[in-house]
């Protein structure tokens, strides 16, 4: 058998049988977990270590969490993915297969990363962003050093395709970095950004549905899926948190 | 024993010992299927499901095939590879290692990934072509959305490494993208483009082989490893059905 | 039991249960090998393949090394890695996570490369270098062919995360590519070259500490985690046979 008894395991959730759960992991209810998976491993694990895994979660085949992190209800991993020590993931999130999260790391509700995401550490990517795939959040500066300087992406950006941030950069509320990016610079809120070397091209506002005058952005009025009900309360909220103008 | 007992083995087929074969999948003769495999897996498997593997396919370790999809013969996948539902491959195609495969997919016969090439949902790779390491084809025009305008690559075109396509766009017949590109416009048939910006540089015969003044494209006068005896047939017919000038 | 009687293990050496560890490996004292990896794989192994993991070594999770490979004491290797034949891995090397090393390569002491680096047969990577996050060396300069024009790294150079070499291409002794770079020419000893098109950017001692007027290179007076007491004469010894001038 597979599960340590040191573990936890709620109701009506699926453990497969080829997974492997460590101790100090305590496991929410509908949970699943996939084959092949590595679940709270740590070189030595001792009483003070805990992995948390919330109700309705759903972990794909082989995929890896470290000890010391937790993740959110609702949501879901990936295969392949790596998830090290020290990540708070919050509820709703969506981990692509093959993301690489280094831990230390703070990923809000209701944020999607597409598949092959690289997250250093000391990163902050708050509620109902979307990073696509093979986006890299670089964290040092003068390669290599101590130095962790964690990238910050406020609620409802969007980080296209291959793009890279650069260390301590912070990209503002609603903000769009076009793909193969490579960001050495701060993005205001609501902004559009793209190239290497990187340009600012304007307010968001600027990128319109194919075929019509209607703005693209923000999305909320034209893409749905799986959000709550009040998303649009909860985007105002957080605009005026993050722009005070 | 791993193998479920509602799937079909050929003969001479060997699948390792630690892989998991799940219902609904039919696997022909002289088929590998080595460790860590998951292969079939669908949350609830019903009976119109059906994975098939073609005879004389290897399917390395740690790779996942979900249901719905047909691998042809002869084709080769390599290590921690994910191929999801609805991906149509034909024979004689390779699949390099941690390639993703999203699913609503066509792959031509005799076309090769590279590792780690990513292919977003409804594109189309048509035959003899070559996607190098870390090519990815996008589908989505204003992320997040619904739409999905895939990628079409037609015959016999080489895509270099770390080259990502924007959504929607056509690599002509024979066309040669180089490495890094941002391609973000249609290509013509036998030309190069590269760059971010993208740029056309020109007529395929411009790319000499090295120390010669011999013309580097098409290829299948200088590689034959591995390709059918009557390639240049083929060249040609797919050629004059590509190119109506 | 997954564990080859044709293989030899050291003292205190713990092989995870899950571990699949093929004939004629020989793994010496205090390695550590994961769970789900997979050691010594080879289609056909005959009594002339060999592969070899010194004392003190960790192999995470989900890894794969192919035979007729060495890897060296005090190294260490990630979740998700991929080994292919004929890697010769020198003593203190790290291999992160997903990094996809395509065989017939060497890899020098004390060298450490981070996540998902993808290294091209006939590589030469000397010893004291980092490579980032997704850099790429490529080999071949007319895919598909049977060139193969590996990259060589002298000593104690930097690549920055997401860097493309392409084939034949020197990096030389000391030098800094930045982010995101594709390297289509030689760099000189202690010369930064960055961007696409890529360009020479001067010499490294350009690059200062953040918020002081101290060089950031050569790194060693500043970042000593896990190298030798005597790096400094190592550099200086290494330097000589580099520099020649």
């Amino acid at each position: 058998m597979n599960i340590s008894k040191r573990t936890k395991i709620g109701k009506n959730s699926i453990i497969a049988d080829t997974a492997k759960i460590f101790d100090n992991v305590v496991i929410g209810d509908n949970v699943f977990i996939g084959d092949f998976c590595s679940i709270g491993f740590k070189n030595k694990i001792t009483s003070k270590d805990k992995l948390i895994i919330k109700k309705n979660t759903i972990i794909n085949s082989h995929s890896i969490i470290h000890q010391n992190s937790s993740i959110g209800e609702n949501s879901i991993i990936g295969h392949h993915v790596l998830i090290r020590e020290k990540t708070l993931i919050q509820n709703n999130v969506q981990i692509g297969s093959y993301s690489d999260i280094e831990g230390n790391t703070k990923i809000e509700s209701y944020t999607k990363l597409h598949s092959n995401v690289h997250i250093g550490q000391h990163s902050l990517i708050m509620s109902y962003c979307w990073l696509f795939p093979y986006v890299i959040l670089t964290n040092d500066p003068i390669p290599p050093s101590d130095i962790r300087a964690g990238v910050i992406i406020e609620p409802f950006s969007i980080i296209c395709t291959r793009s890279t941030i650069l260390p301590g950069k912070k990209i503002g509320f609603g903000s769009f970095v076009g793909a193969n990016s490579l960001v050495n610079c701060d993005l205001k809120n609501e902004t559009i950004g793209s190239g290497n070397p990187f340009k600012i091209r304007g307010d968001v506002n600027l990128i319109k549905i194919p075929n019509t005058k209607k703005n693209a952005y923000p999305w909320i009025d034209r893409f749905k899926k799986d959000y709550p009900k009040n998303i649009k309360n909860e985007y105002s909220l957080l605009r005026k948190k993050c722009i005070k103008s």
